[in-house]
């Protein structure tokens, strides 16, 4: 693990040039911007290799806005998640640079891997139209950490033809998401077909007995096909990131 | 509704044969035997078309053996389910027709449908080879009541090739019985797959998230594929039952 | 399996006439239309025997707009379901035969078996009034997939007499449907009475330990009476389809 | 309320026989019997009307013989439910008028209500032969607290007409308890027919979504018919003493 | 049971005065009249005793006022619960006599027993001034179908000491429900109390782990007391209507 | 127990300047005022050392004011809980002193320690910035109650050096409550490096598989480290208010 | 925060007497023992004030005794839980002042503070006779890490009586653990009588709907007083360890 | 995707050596051999890249050891997971080669990557000595199919300094595993501080409110770092195939 700045402060230390109190206090200072209602994560890159990601819900717009621009400082990459439309109009105000996604909901500034620089593919894969605002999430996510990425939409496992046609496309990924709901049995199926991680992706999707996204979640972890792990219920960034994370280990 | 034993007793009635109490009487005796116990169900046959099923679980070996053998008096075919070889061995001390099926758990005394007369074609397909106790009792039900019968075990999504190599013979069905646990994919993937009715049967196969079958129940009521309806879990004798109701449609 | 033009294509590639390249994407070409969007199934009557149905909710109106008029091109005949009033306005400024009924929410075009050649009955029987909606669901698929049907109304078993007052006309049905809320004993008693399958079709009527629907599920599930398969709660096309489904096997 | 040992104290407070503090002892002493493990309420009696009921389960033999006899000094009648034959076995040696019921599960020593002074009558309905040990609970519960007491077996709904021969039996209660597990219908059914209180009763028996008597529970809270109210799973001994209190409402 | 009008007919049966055909359909019509969407059960007061009750939720105003007229017609008194002001005015305008209670949500038309004629008294007692609401349905309930009612607010047990200061009057009660949202805790400690049965009403309020008001049924199916019978969640009719049926037992 | 009201009233019983009747009346009256639809308890101080708080949710405008009004007569201090402004506003108009924060929704009157009297700490950290709320409402409760309160926003286990940036502050506190959504792991991870209670207070934040707080709550009560309980989801009333009983008690 | 045995290594670090890499193995040694299978925490008691528990459900009989002995060395006390009764012979072997107790499963070596140093007082009060042996190991948990203990048995709120004559004594208490199963309701009852905190330890005492603790959880929770805080169900050792920190906290 | 086997088949087809229904024989029997109760899939590993893995429970012993011979044949690697001792004596006898792991309870023969060949780092954190056995089986399986794999033990959060200590050692991971029951907290603290994706293996470790596994699963699924996905309750297996997957595509 380097470190430069945290080092020089403790050679400080060693060396007299900072008591123990002041030598706290400046480490303090290296890891987080506290905005009073928010402590910004500015290391977390340093310590796991991607910046932090805000999450809008549940926040004011204001402080949502607040965070993401505090964030983006010093041309800093942001990338924020379940956004309004109204958190991106005050976001916008002060920085141009700022896009959003009104389906994904997904808000970004800048690029955290250059787009010459994307290498690897991520394919998302969605059972139903119904699943894709969620898939898009995903898709953005992972395109914003560093892949190349594919939406592949409505090859459910009703219509199974439709994803054998598909699948000379799938076997070019290195990671795949699978976003269903209903009965989730997507994410198995591909699983037993593939050769890579399959991120399965439960979705909200359905009525009924699918109970908010828990039949496809307990489908997707009950597979009897190995190679599937799962993220939360339309948790397209988590699914995303997983899979981001995959792709750019055959790089590393 | 033919029904010319009461037709009798209300001739009596109106002839004065028979005053009210002495009518009534009588046609509650047309219509159940009781051991006390228990209220055997005589007419049902003439009722629903089928006569009365045993459920074992939860009476004693002594009850079970009681019911069967009084149902079975005259020469009626008799079926019960989730029996035990206790109460096998207490039934064929009196009658040695009784024949039993350790794994489907099913005892039958006669045929109710001689065997030439047999129609139609009812095929239980599972998942692994764990829910093929399941499907027996589904296969043996089905079988009594009337239907040709096929069992294709081992067929499940995670090699989904397997299951393409037997869609020749899946066609030949007049309805599907699809016997899975964990996620319970099976059922929807062959109602996208077949033009006839598939009843799902959801085992109680798996473990952790699977939780006793409720993964599998919920997946199959939610399958995005039409033509699917569900019976309780680990209810093989319910599924084979609706099967073969269905099956005899064809042949009335 | 007949299937014609997939056979012109193979005897193509046979001959030569188109190598391997062309040929997959020609068979392809003949199974879906991909709107982007979604990934039309056109062929699954032909895999089913019954023409794809569009579920409407958790799409756009442009987006199943779309889907629709795609899927009606030609004179196809079109059924939807959980349709809105915006969407059943968009599709008629394009296809004056659209049909649109508010209560079950379904929308169709076209005809897919004509009136005079519906055979066979089934009745869709409901508990309460508040179970309607859901019923005339099953009602209008079973009718547009090829079954005379019927609707009976308000027979739930709190008082069972009005039950026992239709048993006549309940007993020319091929299938019954049962649509109930709260308990949803109305399908174990039905299935107990008659010699024909019966379709439980759980409602979420009711308040408080109904649970939108789940006692209603679960009362279905576990019936004492055989000869009852269940589908999701309110999932009226579900129960309409799978009902028309076994009453079309009688003619077959 | 009528409580000649308090006004005795009271008396003796006001008239300065006995100091607070000798009062408040003496009060206390009025009230219960400390075993150091339990507690008994001697003046239930005076306070309800009626006396405690040992409840076994979770007590070792040893409580609960102590338990049992000590409540029965004096020839106080005692009732205890859940008990198991190594209580009973080191009950009778020191009390040879304890009685024991396998099925049911209950001891009683003496008789509450003395046999000539029962009156009115409850009637306890159950579904199926799997439930009747529930029932005889209930059953000996309502006779022990001075109810004349019948026990309907094996009425359920999936064989009505079972029920409706039993119909002018029934009319005769004060009360009924209808005992059924799986869906639970009978209790719906039984109070749609009838115009006394019924005490539904669900019962663990069943598999699968009957999920150990949830589905019968939520059937009968649910259901549609007024008149009913439930007590917990397989509490034969609440649904008796309920039943009784209601019955001996007619004699107060 | 009585039933002249039945009798009626059976005789012209048996007398040639009415074929088979005639005399079914005469006895059909004298148990409901079928507004098609709605099956008025018109002779359930002589089978249970008290007349049919309209549950308003899910039917439209025009379902809900039609049906609520239809029953009224001929001077026969209604009840209806989860009624809206909108139906309320629909059938204020065809019927002066009817009566609207807002936050019980009942509206009713006469009275089923004159005032002079009740007797008994139920006591609803609530645990909170939120628990208002569902106490009134109860008390409104009781008194139309009959029993003298008083309603005793706010006495939960977080301060049990304003419980006691009521126990006089509580004991004056033939039978008592008891409404309690949160832990539910009220219904256990009456009936550790009282010599009288309760009826427990779990209600919906509170927030987090009441879940809706499952904490309350489940706390009051399991209380220790025994004399306590549960409703449905938020069932404030079913509390008084059992309520009712108890109280009206000590005059019958 | 001290409680002199208590002592003249039995003083005068004793020495019969009030009779039986007048002493049971006059000692009512000192425990509750009743509003009719509410009943104040006004001696929980007394009894519990700390006044009643008003709860307002499920209470009308109207109702919640008259209940804080009729608690703060005399100078009494009061604290409402889920306020709503428009509930202030009514209060404000009659009681200028009252303090409404619209965050934590609480309402004050006065102080019921006086600002100079709180002592010791009570530290509020809550995992994210969607947490502040609940936060806040614990906050509020445990400073009107007499204690020192600290917030500390935003040291959830994602970024875990946050947290231990600011251990030195936690260990200042003599309690703990730990505010957090989705896993809320923020509690044991607490209580493994503190040696004092952490209060859980697991909030409804996250979506999907959060399950509005219950994933917080089950992960709270599973902790494996010693030394936490947990509160209702988003009861911050409830940890402020324990957190400040064990604070004081350090003081008593 | 002290700690001289870190400072030591720090201050070797700063005069070069220790490099990094060899700083770093002796920070870690200081922290815990590494057996292979468990890492013992030697340093909790300096982090938290308290040594640690050992918990033996889980682990084998080897394991669990070689995690109690190695802990045990040089005097230092243990507290372990859920222990059996080989594991504790495995102990006694070794070291001869291991001490156990069968009902509360606790086994201890060893005072953590000194009988004589004792100081306030924690009561554990259970609902029934059932629930002694949970109250047990909270009681046992309480005692071992510093507080004067008592137990109070068999006051639930069935007999409320017999807990309004133990008031005196529970008043006297600094912190109660209230343990409960079925509806629970023993902690919210108590909490509106006392001035101090309650710990509710739901116990899975109970049948039916109690679900092993469930109900008795959620009624804990959701109690309308103030003053409750919740641990996990059966979970005496959490409670009891919590009743200990803040009845220490009025000695620190 | 090469398959020169199919190749072959498609050639002779064309080249008429073969008819259709020759051609569709030969291809079914290239990947799969039927046992009867068992459908073994042989080219599992050219779809996927890795062979089909025997899972154990459910399958009698002689099933299961029939699989794993059968699956043996001519030198293929096995891997069998959930196998018992008896199922390894049975398959030892034939084949001498068989590994079993009785903690882990796989059983292997053969290497399907041999030992010089594994590549990359998968390490399997385990948070408690309970969580041993599942660690253990995700550890065997990353192993066999080509992981370099470490076990670290007993890191759980409770004494989190214990998880710092081992924080350079988890830096040298492709990919972590992160075992724990209970809360389930390590995985999110994990992926907080790593940069490489984290396996969640939720056991079933604890009591109470730990639900069996339930309360781990939500709390990884609802971690709120990102970096987690997570499979099944103590699927071990599962954990440990992703994580060699994922490990592997570094070096594809």
């Amino acid at each position: 693990m380097k470190n430069p700045a945290l080092e020089l402060v403790l050679r400080s230390f060693k060396e007299g040039a900072a008591d123990l109190e002041e030598a706290k206090k400046r480490i303090s200072a290296l890891y987080s911007t506290d905005l009073g209602f928010a402590n910004i994560d500015l290391r977390r890159e340093e310590r796991t290799g991607f910046p932090e990601v805000v999450f809008c819900e549940g926040k004011s717009d204001a402080q949502a806005a607040a965070i993401i621009l505090e964030t983006a400082k010093n041309g800093r990459p942001v990338f924020a998640t379940r956004s309004r439309p109204s958190i991106f109009e005050a976001v916008k105000k002060e920085n141009p640079l700022a896009v959003y996604d009104l389906e994904a909901r997904t808000l970004s500034i800048g690029e955290f891997v250059k787009k010459e620089d994307r290498a690897g593919l991520v394919i998302v894969a969605c059972a139903g139209t119904s699943d894709i605002n969620r898939a898009k999430e995903a898709f953005n996510t992972a395109e914003f950490f560093g892949s190349n990425t594919r939406l592949i939409a409505d090859i459910g496992v009703a219509g199974i033809h439709r994803l054998f046609s598909r699948m000379d496309e799938l076997r070019e990924a290195k990671v795949v998401v699978a976003a269903a709901g209903m009965e989730g049995a997507l994410a198995g199926v591909l699983a037993g077909l593939l050769s890579v991680p399959v991120i399965a992706l439960p979705t909200s999707v359905g009525y009924g007995a699918a109970f908010g996204g828990i039949s496809a979640l307990l489908g997707m972890l009950t597979s009897c096909a190995p190679g599937v792990s799962v993220v939360n219920i339309d948790n397209g960034f988590g699914a995303g990131y997983q899979a981001n994370l995959i792709n750019r280990a055959s790089f590393r």
